[in-house]
């Protein structure tokens, strides 16, 4: 008997396991439109209450990634090495990581996407650079990857389109949170990307799409276990998301940043989670007992220290049109916020302040939207830092001073003061292999 | 902050209550459109897998008699009651009692649903009768309740939209088997038409849509108290539909079977439970310590046996246009499903006979296919007969010899036969009020 749409619901509905042909079955339909979107929704709210056991999540993932072309990177010498996040409030630890670990020797395709939410999208960040273009052909993609060793670009429409259409239905039935269809949806994706290894940065804590630890600890091992399934060697660090990830927040603040971070600057925490990052992805790479190509050793803080990573953010930044020298604009409106006491700053809310550079322009609730290259917000104070009371702690950066008071709605409860410092919290929080 | 959809489908689906504004606010979109099927798919789905609580059910009810109009049934003077079934295998009960409980003095506004799988509908059966009209307005109705006590007809398109929007939509994404759902749907329908008091007959066994007796227990309970909160007086009868009911399964084949028994014969098992249910019926609508408005006593057994209950079937298919003294169409095939070896008849499997019958074209597939009058099936042996080798079980009845095999496939397995007659199985299993 031919597999049935409503077979496939009520197995998954009733606590079973989707058969391999089920699995294809759906789909494949789906993704051709023969089920319906509200079949399709019924499944995910059935996955996301009933879960999936670890080879049906195998299945469904490669049918995901059969459901559209697989980038072939086979004329790229170089051993290849990327990284996803989970996304996280100041997160812009790609924008270094990729020319880094280029210059590190490995060639780093970074399929990415757009920010939807209060998380930035990489791609929104790096269009705050004039002439940066996201959207290149494969070709050109491949042959950026074998130039200059390191690509960020839009991935194709015809990388995943189950995703794609699984994806935009998740968003609008509150089945998102599905661990199954998160790691599914971000695996399928990196695999069909081509890439031979794989870093994982899952985050924890407020600002974190998981705030809980066990629950992002259960979609780590499973995307962990889902890349080496497929052929594809994959650790996962989890890491803290309780507060912005360095000072800049918003969408031309964090390039400036990451640029800051190239020069061999930048905030202490982005660099140590950068280099964390980097030493995995050189290790998986294979890199880290040989020299790079370019006769230097595969040391991820050398190449930050000593002007290689750099030369390489230069090199990618211009073959995608780009200009690295431009200078980014500046918001008209700046607002300060301020610490309501003396003491120590214990607790700056990451959520918070991602919801407030949402409001404040630099993120979109529809993927139509537009989104702003200069509002955000700079952190001047961190977590552990002494501030007195009516010192500046956040500095809001505006297009429109209408905006302001979403922001600062958003940021009550916010910030935390007090007499004693707060517990240090490690930023790497588990290692996942 | 206004009530949002994904927040009203994130409640449910974590298990938590949905406050009387998100269920009005649901509801209300979802007949409207503004809310997407997808969206409902999610939260049926939702509902199903977490439940509901007993007053958000009743909330929930209460929006979907409120997408549409009520019936006013004000200006009957007789006390109203009605009847509903969840569904059997040659349950024709309802052609029998309305005009049985119509003659011992109650009105009964019937308003029903036409068939879909392996269970008959009422009004599927009375179309087989020439020139019966499902279809009346409103006023009609109301008439022919004033003037015969009894009518048989299709729901008003304006009674439930809403329910008619979300039984469709269940239909197709495995979620009809939701209890909270199945209540609201069968109980809001109900309320909406107006009746007084009700008796539900709650199916259970293998021919029935729940086929568990604790499902079918909490369906009933569900509707018991949903009737009560919303002041209709409701009782519940859980009966057995482990095998058909009556001999005559098919359109046709049950109208003759129904005249039999308002003549005052039909086949025991019929009659007792027609009996039981007008019982109910007469003891809700307060009629049984007094007499019929034609001066006889409400005593079911009687109307049935001294013709009154003909009588009123004789003037409800007459002001529907239809002619109850008219020969129905015979099927030209029929063929003997005989004893595999002699014995007691131990089982007659009530779901095979459905889908048997269902195939030989008595049902329906899609709402829009046609139904034949003539096909059928009827039982000439009963669980508990003795029957000899060879002997005919079954006398399948088609319009098309090309349907036999399809029905002979659904029917394999359907009849034992035993030297020890089987344990007797009480046909009123239990009552709920």
């Amino acid at each position: 008997m031919a597999t049935d749409v409503l077979d496939v619901i009520r197995t998954k509905r009733d606590g079973g396991r989707l058969s391999d042909e089920q699995v294809r079955f759906f789909v494949e339909g789906y993704t051709a439109g023969t089920i319906a979107d509200e079949q399709a929704a019924a499944l995910c709210m059935a996955i996301l209450l009933r879960d999936m056991a670890p080879d049906e999540l195998a299945t469904w993932t490669q049918a995901m990634i059969d459901s559209g072309e697989r980038l072939d990177l086979s004329s790229v010498a170089r051993p290849t090495v990327d990284k996803h996040s989970t996304g996280g409030v100041g997160d812009k630890v790609s924008l270094v990581l990729a020319p880094l670990v280029a210059a590190c020797g490995a060639a780093v395709p970074q399929l990415s996407g757009r920010g939807l939410g209060h998380t930035g999208g990489t791609l929104d960040k790096l269009e705050a650079i004039p002439g940066w273009q996201a959207t290149l052909p494969t070709e050109r993609v491949v042959a950026q990857l074998r130039d200059v060793g390191a690509v960020i670009c839009a991935a194709s429409e015809t990388l995943c389109p189950a995703d794609r259409k699984l994806y935009a239905l998740r968003d609008v039935t509150a089945t998102v949170e599905a661990i199954p269809l998160i790691a599914s949806s971000i695996m399928s994706k990196k695999i069909a990307e081509g890439t031979e290894s794989l870093v994982l940065d899952v985050k924890v804590g407020s600002g974190a799409f998981l705030p809980e630890l066990d629950r992002a600890r259960r979609l780590a091992e499973t995307m962990v276990s889902l890349g080496q399934a497929h052929g594809v060697r994959t650790v996962a660090l989890i890491t803290d998301m309780e507060s912005p990830l360095g000072r800049a927040c918003g969408n031309g603040l964090e390039v400036t940043e990451s640029v800051e971070t190239l020069r061999g600057g930048g905030p202490p925490d982005l660099v140590e989670l950068t280099l964390a990052l980097a030493r995995e992805m050189v290790a998986l790479a294979r890199l880290g007992g040989r020299d790079g190509p370019d006769g230097s050793g595969a040391d991820p803080a050398a190449a930050l220290a000593d002007g290689r990573a750099f030369a390489v953010w230069d090199a990618m930044i211009n073959a995608q049109g780009g200009d690295p020298s431009a200078r980014l604009p500046l918001a008209p409106v700046q607002h300060e916020v301020t610490a309501p006491a003396g003491g120590y700053l214990r607790r700056l809310d990451a959520r918070a302040v991602g919801v407030a550079v949402w409001r404040l322009g630099a993120g979109r609730s529809r993927k139509e939207d537009p989104v702003s290259p200069s509002a955000g917000a700079l952190c001047v104070r961190k977590p552990g830092d002494r501030v007195a009371a009516g010192e500046p702690v956040l500095v809001l950066h505006a297009d429109d001073p209408a905006r302001l008071d979403g922001a600062l709605a958003a940021l009550a409860g916010a910030i935390d003061v007090g007499q004693e410092p707060p517990e240090p919290r490690p930023l790497i929080v588990d290692r996942i292999a």
